[in-house]
C-alpha cells in the first residue's frame, strides 16, 4: 500500500494578520498562487508606504509556478502584483473586473504590456495549470466579481472561500454559489480556507441592501447637498447610491482619483449601471441647486490625502462644506483608523454639516462573513481539514470556537503561521515544515531596503529629535582645530534654547579637552565620550535623550 | 434699571476635545477654577508625554483666582495639578478619595509639602471662595466620590454636572443625589455644564453592577488563573473582582504600579473593603494552585509599559502566560489605543490564554451617562443655559439633538471652543469674548519648549530619517578643505547602501566644485544647493526625501 497522495498549502501572508493574502498551493511539480496582496503598515512602520509578501520562496521555485489566481479586486488580494510581477513573470487568472482593475493598476506601474492577464468566467471552463486545475465560484463580498475558488489536484480539492458573505438580496442580483460549494462538499473536500475576519460576530452580516434603505431615509430628510463617502471599490455601494440619487431627482458627481477610475472600469465591464445623465463633472455641481446634488467621495478612513479629508479640512479645490450639506461616512473605520475618522467627522461637523455616520445609522454594513454564514460555509464544504485565514489571533481564536460548536475535532483544525508548510492527503493533514517568508517593506522606490534598524532609528527620531556635534581634528588626532558645533532637529525649539545647546557646547568642549589631555586617538572612544556627555547632561537637563550624532572630520 | 449682574464662564480645555479639563468661572473680583486635567497625546504629538492647558489667562489673573475645585480624581480632571500649582499657589478643594489622589500625586512631584489641600463632603457645608460658594453633590462615575458642582454667584447658580452616570444600582450604594439635583433646578439655575461624552448612545448606560454579574459567570467557568485588567483608578470594578474572588475561594495579587497606589489609597481611606487575607503579594501566587488565584493588572489600553502589555509580549518579570489562563480585559479601548489593544488580545491569544473582551462578553460598562440619563439631568436641573463639555465635536453636535428632542431652544445651548468667555446672567447668555489658551506639551522635564516646529521636524525625522552632509571651508571661503562627509540615520539600511551613499558623495562634491569656482560664498546658498542637488537626487533615485542637513564648518 502506497501512502495518498498530498498536497501542500503554504500561506506567504494573510494568516494571523489582516492584510497580504497570498497563499501557494503545490501539488507535485506544480505550485499556485492565490491572491497576492498588500497590507498596510501601521503606525509602528515609520515612513513605509506598503508592505507585500517576502515572495523568495517562489523565486527559488519559480519554473514550478503555473500562475497566480484571485479571487477579487481588492488591495489586500491583488495589490502586491506590481511587485511580484516584475520578479515572477506568470500568467494571472481572475474574473472580469478583478483583471480589469489588475489591468489598470498594472498600467500605472508600467507593466500592463508584458503582463498576461486572464479572464475567467465562474461556473464555466476551469483554469487548467499544471496538475492543478482552478475553478471560480460565486460569493458575495464588498466589491462585485467575487468568488471561492475550488482548487481540484489528484490528491484532492481545496476549497478557498476567498473573501466571502452570503448576502440573500444582493444588489447585482447575484447569490453565492451555495448549489457548487455543496455539491463540492458532497464529493469531499481535502481542505478549506476560510475567512475568519468576522468569527467574532455572532448571527449573519446584513445585507448591502440595507445601507440603499438608510440612503433612501437620508435622501427624504436632505435639504441641501448629500455627500456620501465610501471605499472607492465598493461598487454595490455606489450603485445604490447613483439609483437612490436618480429617484430624487439628484445628479452625481464624483470627487477623489481611484473612485473615479473605479466606477469607470467598473461601468465599462458592465459591474455598474449609470443611467444616462444621471453622472455630472464635480465642475459642474456648482451650478445646480443644492437639493439636486449628490457627490460620492473617497476619504471615508480618513486618509490625509483622499478627498473627503480634505474637503473636512477646508483644503478642497472644488468642494467647501457648508450648513445644509448631509455627509454619509458609508463606511466603518478599519483598525488603526478610528482617530483619523474621528476627526474627519469633528471636522465636517465643525463646518455646519450634518454628519452620518456608523453608530448613528446603518449606513455600512461589512463584506464578510459572521458567525453562522461561516458555519454555512463549512456545513456546505464540509473539509477534512479547515484552515482559518484572514484574522488576526484572536479572529482566528474565535474561528476555533465556531469548529468546536460545529463538533469538528481540534485537530482537523490547522493554523498555521505564515511561511508554514500544511501538508494535507486524504489521510491526514499536518504542518511539516516552515519555508523563507515575510513582510517586505516598500517606502518610496526601495523594495526592502528599510529593515528594522531604518525603522528603530525613525521611531528614536520621531520621539527624541537629533543632535549633531561636529569636531574637526588634525591629521595626527592629537588636537581639534574647530568645533564643537551643534546642530538640532526635532529636539528643542532652537531660538529658545540658545542657552542650553551654549551650555552643552561647554560640557562638549570640555570633554573634548580632556581627550586631547589622555591623547585618545580612537574615534570610536571620542564618539563615546561625547555621546555620553552630552546624554548624560540632556537627561538631567531637560528628562530627554535626543539621538546624539557626533562626526568627527580630519584635516 | 440696572443690568442684571453676570458671570463668566471660561473652558481653558475640555470643550470640543475630550480631555485636559479645565474651567474659569469669573463673578466680579473672584475667580474659582474647576478641574485642571492632562491630555494625553495622540498619536501626531511625537514624542510628548502630557498634554496640559495654557494657564497664561490664569496667571495675569491670580490675584483673583480663589482656588481650584475638583469634581472626582481621574487624569483628565486632576493630573495637570503638579503644573499648575507651581505658578499658581491657590487652595485645592475635593471630595475625600479625590484629595487622597491629589496627594499622592503631588507627592511623586514633591509638591505636597506646599500644597493647600482641603477635603470637602458633599452634601455638607460648601466651600465659600470670595463671593462664590461652592457646593459638591454626589453622582455616579467609574471612580468613586465622583460629584456635580453648584456653583453660588450673586448673579445666580451655575451647576458643573462633572463626569456622571445615574447608576441606579451603584456597588457602593451611593446614588446621584437626584434630590439636591433637582431642588437646585427648582431654585432656578443659570447655566448647567454637562458631559457630553456618550451623547451619541441611546438609552441608559448600564450599571457597574453587570460587570460583577459578568465576573461571575467568568469565575464559575475557569478552570486556571483568572487576570483582569481594567483603569487602576475603577475601584468600583475592583471591589466587585475582590469580592467575587473571596466567593470563589480565590486570592488576589496586584500587578501594574499605578494599580497597588490607587488600591492602597482608596483601602486607606475607605472606599475599597478588602476582606482580610483576600490579597496576597504577586511573589507568592507562585505557590497557590492555579484555580485559586486572581490577578489585577493595568495594561487594560495596551500601554507598552504597563503590566498586562509586557505579560502578553512575555516581557513580564514575574508573570508567565499560559494555557488554561483566563485574561478579561475589562475596559474598552479609548479612541487611538484600539490597535495596541487588539494586539495586547492576540498575543495573550497566541500565547494559549482564554481572553475575554468587549465585543465577547459585558465585561465593561461605561463611566458617562447616555442620552436618556443626559435628559434626566436636564430636567431635574432645567438650566436656563446649557453648555456641553467633555466630547469633541460631534459629541457636542449629538448633544444638542438631545436639547432639541427637549424642547430647548438652539440659542440656549451655547458651545463654547477653549478660551471662549460665556457670559450669563438671569436676562441673557452669550459668547461675549476670548481669552488666552490653548495646549501646553509636556516632554520629559520639558513645560512648553516644544512646539509645532518641533513636532514637524520630527514627524519629518519619523518619515523620511536624516542625512548629515559636513563640508569644511577656509576662512576666506574659497576652498572646501573637506568632505563632503554624508552620515544617516532612519534613511536607507547603511552597510547595504555603500553605493547610493558613495553616488550621492560624488553628487555632493561636483557641487562643491562648482561653488567653488563660481565663487559662491554665502553659506545660505551653499548649504541651498547641496539640498537641492541631493534633494533632486535621492527622489529620482530612491522615491524619498530624507531631511538634508549641510553642516559647514569654517577653519
Amino acid at each position: 500500500m502506497t501512502a495518498a497522495p498530498t498536497v501542500s498549502l503554504i500561506p506567504l501572508g494573510g494568516t494571523r494578520e489582516i492584510g497580504k493574502n497570498m497563499t501557494a498551493v503545490e501539488y507535485g511539480d506544480d505550485i499556485v498562487i492565490i491572491d497576492a496582496g498588500v497590507a498596510f503598515p501601521d503606525e509602528e512602520l515609520l515612513g513605509i508606504d506598503l508592505v507585500v509578501p517576502d515572495i523568495d520562496y517562489l523565486l527559488e521555485n519559480q519554473e514550478r509556478v503555473r500562475g497566480i489566481v484571485l479571487t477579487h479586486g481588492h488591495e489586500d488580494h491583488i495589490g502586491a502584483l506590481p511587485y511580484v510581477l516584475p520578479r515572477l513573470s506568470v500568467p494571472v487568472y481572475g474574473t472580469k473586473l478583478t483583471i480589469g482593475l489588475v489591468r489598470k493598476k498594472l498600467e500605472e506601474h508600467r507593466l500592463n504590456k508584458q503582463a498576461k492577464l486572464n479572464v475567467v468566467v465562474p461556473g464555466e471552463a476551469p483554469a487548467k495549470l499544471g496538475q492543478i486545475t482552478v475553478e471560480w465560484i460565486r460569493t458575495n463580498h464588498s466589491i462585485p466579481d467575487g468568488c471561492a475558488l475550488a482548487i481540484h489536484t489528484p490528491a484532492g480539492v481545496i476549497v478557498h472561500s476567498g473573501d466571502f458573505k452570503i448576502d440573500l438580496t444582493p444588489v447585482d442580483g447575484r447569490q453565492t454559489d451555495m448549489s457548487r460549494l455543496s455539491a463540492l462538499g458532497d464529493q469531499g473536500v481535502l481542505a478549506l480556507f476560510c475567512d475568519a475576519t468576522n468569527a467574532e460576530r455572532p448571527g449573519y452580516t446584513s445585507s448591502e441592501k440595507v445601507v440603499g434603505e438608510t440612503f433612501d431615509r437620508i435622501f427624504e430628510k436632505a435639504e441641501g447637498r448629500v455627500l456620501i463617502a465610501t471605499f472607492a471599490s465598493n461598487i454595490h455601494r455606489i450603485q445604490q447610491a447613483i439609483d437612490v440619487a436618480v429617484r430624487y431627482g439628484r445628479k452625481v458627481a464624483i470627487a477623489g482619483r481611484s473612485m473615479r477610475e473605479n466606477v469607470a472600469v467598473s461601468e465599462e465591464l458592465g459591474y455598474l449601471r449609470v443611467p444616462k445623465g444621471a453622472l455630472v463633472e464635480l465642475e459642474e455641481v456648482g451650478h445646480l441647486p443644492d437639493n439636486k446634488v449628490v457627490l460620492l467621495t473617497t476619504g471615508s478612513q480618513g486618509e490625509p490625502m483622499a478627498a473627503l479629508t480634505r474637503m473636512a479640512t477646508n483644503d478642497h479645490r472644488q468642494v467647501q462644506i457648508r450648513r445644509g450639506d448631509t455627509v454619509v461616512i458609508s463606511a466603518t473605520p478599519i483598525p488603526g483608523n478610528e482617530s483619523l475618522v474621528g476627526r474627519t467627522i469633528d471636522n465636517l461637523f465643525r463646518l455646519g454639516a450634518e454628519v452620518i455616520y456608523k453608530g448613528v445609522a446603518q449606513v455600512h454594513v461589512s463584506g464578510h462573513a459572521s458567525r453562522e454564514e461561516i458555519k454555512l460555509m463549512i456545513n456546505m464544504v464540509r473539509p477534512r481539514y479547515l484552515v482559518p485565514f484572514h484574522g488576526e489571533y484572536r479572529h482566528l481564536a474565535a474561528f476555533l470556537k465556531i469548529a468546536e460548536e460545529l463538533g469538528i475535532k481540534r485537530e482537523n483544525v490547522l493554523i498555521p503561521d505564515i511561511g508554514d508548510r500544511i501538508e494535507v492527503s486524504r489521510e491526514k493533514g499536518a504542518i511539516t515544515g516552515h519555508v523563507q517568508s515575510g513582510s517586505v517593506f516598500i517606502d518610496g522606490l526601495g523594495i526592502g531596503d528599510v529593515g528594522h534598524i531604518v525603522l528603530r532609528d525613525r521611531l528614536s527620531l520621531a520621539t527624541n529629535g537629533v543632535l549633531v556635534v561636529v569636531v574637526v581634528m588634525d591629521k595626527q588626532r592629537e588636537k581639534f582645530l574647530s568645533g564643537p558645533d551643534i546642530i538640532t532637529r526635532g529636539f528643542v525649539y532652537v531660538r529658545e534654547s540658545e542657552a542650553l545647546l551654549e551650555s552643552a557646547k561647554k560640557q562638549a568642549s570640555a570633554v573634548l579637552k580632556e581627550i586631547e589631555e589622555k591623547k585618545i586617538t580612537e574615534w570610536s572612544v571620542i564618539k563615546l565620550k561625547i555621546q555620553e556627555t552630552l546624554g548624560a547632561y540632556f537627561d538631567a537637563v531637560t528628562g530627554r535623550r535626543p539621538n546624539i550624532l557626533p562626526i568627527i572630520i580630519e584635516i
